[in-house]
C-alpha cells in the first residue's frame, strides 16, 4: 500500500489549522516539494525540473487549495484534495501569479510563508514581490507551524521510514559482493544504488562515502575513479527512499584488512551512538544528547552535528549540537552520527536511525556492532 | 575525466563579469546547486540536505567567493576557488548571515540575485531579510545573466550531455531485459534505474513514465504496482545524471502487441519531432520551433509544452510554447518532446535531446524511428 489514508492528511490540516488560529494566521501559503506532499499526499519526482512552481494554500477553516501547473492536474486529482485551479505552465506572462494571488484573496489573510531555519521560497523572487502586491494582503512567516508539525512523525510514517531502513539494512549486508580492492570508488557507488534498487528502494536520492587508508577526507564528496586499496575504509552512506519516506545511515568496511586506528575509531563510534542513545528521551534538549556523543568523540569532526531530524527529507528539524536546545517528543525520528578524526585530515563517520518514544528510543536501523567489518 | 579545466570557470566568470559591468552590478549573490556548480565545478549530492544555505559571490572584477558550511571546505578547496569562508552550521543564532553580510559589504552592491523564471532563492526568506537590512547595500534582480549564460553551452558541457544521452540509449535497447507481461510498472521502474547505473550513469535523479493500454494518463506520476498487460504502452522518460549533466528523453514500447492508435500516434509523434528538428535553426524562435511541432500534433497534450533547454538540470531554460519567443543560438541544447492524446484521457510523449547548430541540429539522442517497437 503506498501513501497513507485521508484521515492522516485531515488530521495533519487540523493540527495546522488549529496552530494557525493560535498564531491569528488566515493561511498559509506552502511552495516546496515536502510541503505540499505533507497536507496533501502529491508525490512525484517531477520537482527535479525547476521550470514550473507549484503552490498549496491551506486556509484557517477549509480543506487546502491547489493552484498548480495543469501537468499535475491528472495527478493531484488522486490525492484527496477537491479545490485545485491549474494554469498551462510555464506562461512567461504570468506564471501563475494573478490565479493563486485571486485564490489567495478569496481565502483571506494574514498569509504565513514558512519563513525559518532550513525553509526556502519555491517560486521566482520577482514573482513573490508582485505577489504580495497585488494581493493586497498582510504577509508574514508561518511562525514554524509546518516546521514544527512534520518534526513529530505519526505511527504510519514511523512504519515508513522502519521500512526504507530495512531496504538499506538488506543492502549494506551485500557490500561485500560490490566492494574489493581494484574496483574504482565510483563503480562501488553506481553498484551499491542498484543493491538498493534491488532490495526494494523507490529511488536512490542520496549516497554520498568515501574511502582511504583509517578513514576519509569529507562525507560529502561524490565518488571518484580511484580504485579500492587494500586495507582502505570504505564509508557508503545512504538516502534511500521507498514511498516518499527517507532512510539516512552509513555502513564503515575494512578493505581486506583492518588498520589499528580505524578499529579503534569504530568502536568509539558505536560507543558514541549508544550514549546517544541512551540520552535520545523524551523531555530532554537535542544539545543534552549532542553532549552525551560529544564526551566521547571529543566534539564534531565530520558532519558538523552529530545527528538530525529524519522524515519526508534526507535531513529535517533538530540538530544535534551544542547550540539547538529543542526538546525531543516522542514521534521524532533522529539520526545518531558522530564523527571522529582518525589521522590529521582523515575522518570516521557511523550513523544510525532512532524514533524517540516515552521510554528508551526504537531501533529503526539495525545497529553496527563494535567491530569494523572486514570484507 | 571529470569536472572542467579552470579555464572553463575562468571563462564563465568573465563573461557574467562582462554582463554584470553593463548592468551596472557591483556583485551577483548565488545560492542554488546549479548557479554554484557552474561558475566553480562544486558538485555533491548533499544538496539533498535542505539543512544548510551556500553562498556563492560574484564580484564585478575579482574571483568568486565561496561562504559556506565547513562540512564543504574540503570539497570546495578542490575547485579553483581561493577565497572560501566557513561557518559551522547549522547554528541556529545565526547561520552565515554575518560571514555573508561582511563578504558582501567588502565586495560591495547593488548585489543581484536571480529573480526571474526557474530561479528562487536557497535561503530562509527571513534570513535574506536580514541580511538586507544589515548589508546596506543596494538589492536587485541578476537580469536574467545567469539563465542567459547557461542557456548557451560550451562544447565541453555538450560532450557531457552527448555521453549520458549515449548512456540512457544503451539503458532502453535493453528494456526488453525487464519489461514484460506481468512485472509490476514500479518494478520496471525499479530495474530501468539499475540498468541506467550498469551502463554508466552516476545517479538518476528523474525517472518518470507510464503504462496502459493505447498510452498513459499523465507523465509525472511516480510509479503504480499494476503489472503491465499484454498489449499496453510503456513509457519510460529518464533524467539520469553523469558528471552533474543530464540527459532527458524517453521512448515508447508496446508490450507483446501495439494496438492502432498507439501505432499511429507513435509515428505521429516521430514526424512531429523530425518537423521540430527541422525547424530548430539558430536564429529562429523557440516559439517556431513549437508551432512546426504543434502543426502536426494539433497541440499541446502531455508536457504542456513541447520541448525546453536542458543541461544541468532536468529542464532548463527556453520552453517550446506558443508564448516563449527566445531565439535559438549555437550552443542552446533543448528537448524535441511532442504529446498526442490517443483515446480521451490517454496520451502518448515522445522525447529527443539535440544542440542548436549554425547549421542542422546535431542529435544527442539516437533518435527513435516511426515503428513503435514491441516488446
Amino acid at each position: 500500500m503506498r501513501g497513507f489514508d485521508v484521515a492522516e492528511y485531515r488530521a495533519r490540516v487540523a493540527r495546522a489549522q488549529s496552530m494557525m488560529a493560535r498564531e491569528g494566521l488566515g493561511a498559509l501559503l506552502l511552495t516546496t516539494e515536502p510541503e505540499l506532499r505533507y497536507f496533501t499526499g502529491f508525490l512525484t519526482r517531477f520537482w527535479e525540473s525547476p521550470s514550473r512552481p507549484w503552490f498549496l494554500i491551506l486556509p484557517a477553516a477549509r480543506d487546502p487549495v491547489a493552484v498548480i501547473p495543469s501537468i499535475g492536474a491528472t495527478l493531484m486529482e488522486w490525492t484527496w484534495l477537491r479545490d485545485i485551479r491549474t494554469w498551462a505552465a510555464p506562461d512567461p506572462d504570468d506564471d501563475g501569479v494573478s490565479l493563486l494571488c485571486e485564490a489567495l484573496r478569496e481565502v483571506g489573510g494574514p498569509v504565513g510563508v514558512p519563513s525559518g531555519p532550513e525553509s526556502h521560497l519555491r517560486m521566482p523572487l520577482a514573482d513573490f514581490e508582485r505577489l504580495k502586491r497585488a494581493s493586497d494582503l498582510e504577509w508574514c512567516g508561518d511562525a514554524g507551524i509546518v516546521a514544527g508539525l512534520r518534526a513529530v512523525k505519526s505511527q504510519a510514517e514511523i512504519v515508513r521510514i522502519a521500512h526504507v531502513c530495512g531496504i538499506a539494512g538488506r543492502a549494506f549486508d551485500r557490500v561485500a559482493e560490490i566492494a574489493a580492492p581494484g574496483v574504482a570508488l565510483s563503480r562501488v557507488f553506481r553498484d551499491f544504488q542498484r543493491l538498493l534498487l534491488e532490495e526494494g528502494a523507490d529511488w536512490v536520492p542520496y549516497l554520498a562515502g568515501g574511502a582511504g587508508p583509517e578513514g576519509y577526507a569529507d562525507v560529502i564528496s561524490p565518488a571518484s575513479d580511484v580504485p579500492l586499496a587494500w586495507g582502505d575504509v570504505l564509508m557508503l552512506d545512504t538516502g534511500a527512499v521507498q514511498d516518499g519516506y527517507f532512510c539516512d545511515y552509513n555502513r564503515n568496511f575494512a578493505i581486506g584488512a583492518a588498520h589499528g586506528r580505524a578499529r579503534a575509531a569504530h568502536a568509539r563510534l558505536i560507543e558514541a551512538t549508544l550514549a546517544g542513545e541512551a540520552a535520545a528521551r523524551a523531555g530532554v534538549r537535542a544539545s543534552d544528547v549532542w553532549q552525551a556523543m560529544a564526551a566521547i568523540t571529543g566534539g564534531g569532526a565530520g558532519a558538523g552535528r552529530l545527528g538530525h531530524g529524519l522524515g519526508m527529507q534526507l535531513t529535517e528539524g533538530l540538530s544535534l549540537t551544542a547550540k539547538d536546545h529543542t526538546v525531543l517528543t516522542p514521534g521524532m525520528v533522529i539520526t545518531l552520527e558522530p564523527g571522529v578524526e582518525t589521522v590529521p585530515g582523515r575522518i570516521m563517520v557511523h550513523e544510525e536511525n532512532i524514533v524517540i518514544t516515552q521510554g528508551a528510543p526504537q531501533r529503526l536501523s539495525r545497529f553496527a556492532g563494535p567491530d569494523l567489518p572486514v570484507i
